[in-house]
């Protein structure tokens, strides 16, 4: 049997959330006048998310929605930086800059050929609120959008992959997910699926560490999404 | 706040199942050369989809996806007809029949001008690998795919409706339920959520005996998709 479903993690494999969301953030504070470091901020934000989402995973709390998670993230972040002024309108209106994220240059024209052959989705920690908007902001063509909130399990628990392999209706070596990240790729292999890795070098910005390359034997290696389109045969 | 999203029920709102149906079903017996008549066996295998649903929603039977029911309910149908010697690859290509169901001759245009302002996407008890597979086939321009078996529920359960909302974070209020039929729409009001019927008088073709007309003062009453487009302001 053959590849019918490329399933894309989406923060850092689809979409610069960096770039986007400094941007964004450096906008709010310009309009608002709200002094700080918004790239840091950024920085910060994004590494409040691992352990966040650790609690929920481990059972220490019950299931808490990606959103939930970056305001309560935020909050924090703020009051460590002298910022408890911010009002609701305020905060709501920076949870939202993670919904409006740009694409990596390569990114949706490989999507559009991939979606030729295959059914094109997201397997993503985002929920499907965040990622509909993403995806109608961005031109993402997804077919279909799978997300941690349809599971209440965040990756990489097993339950998002087989959950979105038994919703396809398929065979787990039917599916391909194709992801930036090394740790994906590994659960997704272990649960049967097939696996593509694309490099995001830049996605951390300077605090970078990890996955500049593929750490193993993937199926697919790709430098990005136009050549993961080519060696997938479209 | 007004309305963030419009979901549509599928088979019927959005799609001719019984004109595609049908003709699937035709040029199958002509390139088997299985003889029966077709067209009644379209009929009398929507007529079962009823009963096998309601069996699941009842709690008489545990979870069983509409691909399962269709499957179950055309073993029954071909049994008999005497047809019992197809065989294991014919009947699964007369179930994925349901797959590629043509859209009514307004659906693409109005889904494409109502896609601009809002988020669409189906509500439907078919699956997410139907839902999907229709999509691609029909160029459904869907951006979330809602389905019976994200939620293990079918309508007019109230998960289906209110599973949907919850993953739109919307309040009931700011989604319409765009359908041809008037139970579906009483749901969708019982729960809070917005209304628009469509009325599709030749679903059933000759068998129809219902949802002619809106039967209530639905918030929405269209003649067509185009018609709906044009009411919601697209």
């Amino acid at each position: 049997m053959s590849v019918q479903a490329v399933l894309f993690d989406v923060f850092g494999t689809v979409v610069d959330w960096r770039t986007s969301l400094i941007r964004r953030l450096q906008q709010f504070g310009t309009e608002s006048g709200v002094q700080t470091d918004w790239a840091t901020l950024a920085d910060d934000w994004r590494a409040e998310y691992e352990p966040a989402m650790r609690a929920v995973r481990s059972g220490q709390r019950p299931w808490t929605n990606l959103e939930h998670l970056h305001r309560e993230a935020l909050d924090k972040l703020l009051s460590a930086r002298g910022l408890d002024a911010l009002d609701e309108a305020q905060r709501q209106e920076l949870v939202l800059a993670w919904h409006f994220l740009d694409p990596w240059p390569d990114t949706l024209a490989g999507l559009n050929r991939l979606k030729r052959k295959y059914i094109i989705g997201t397997l993503s920690n985002g929920g499907v609120r965040l990622l509909t908007d993403m995806a109608k902001y961005a031109g993402l063509p997804w077919d279909v959008v799978f997300s941690s909130d349809l599971f209440r399990h965040y990756k990489p628990d097993p339950e998002v992959y087989l959950g979105a392999v038994e919703l396809l209706d398929c065979k787990p070596e039917n599916v391909v997910l194709a992801a930036a990240h090394n740790f994906d790729l590994a659960a997704a292999r272990q649960h049967g699926m097939k696996t593509a890795f694309v490099p995001r070098p830049t996605e951390y910005g300077p605090r970078q560490s990890r996955d500049f390359k593929a750490e193993t034997d993937w199926d697919f290696i790709a430098q990005d999404f136009g050549h993961l389109a080519a060696l997938m045969g479209t």
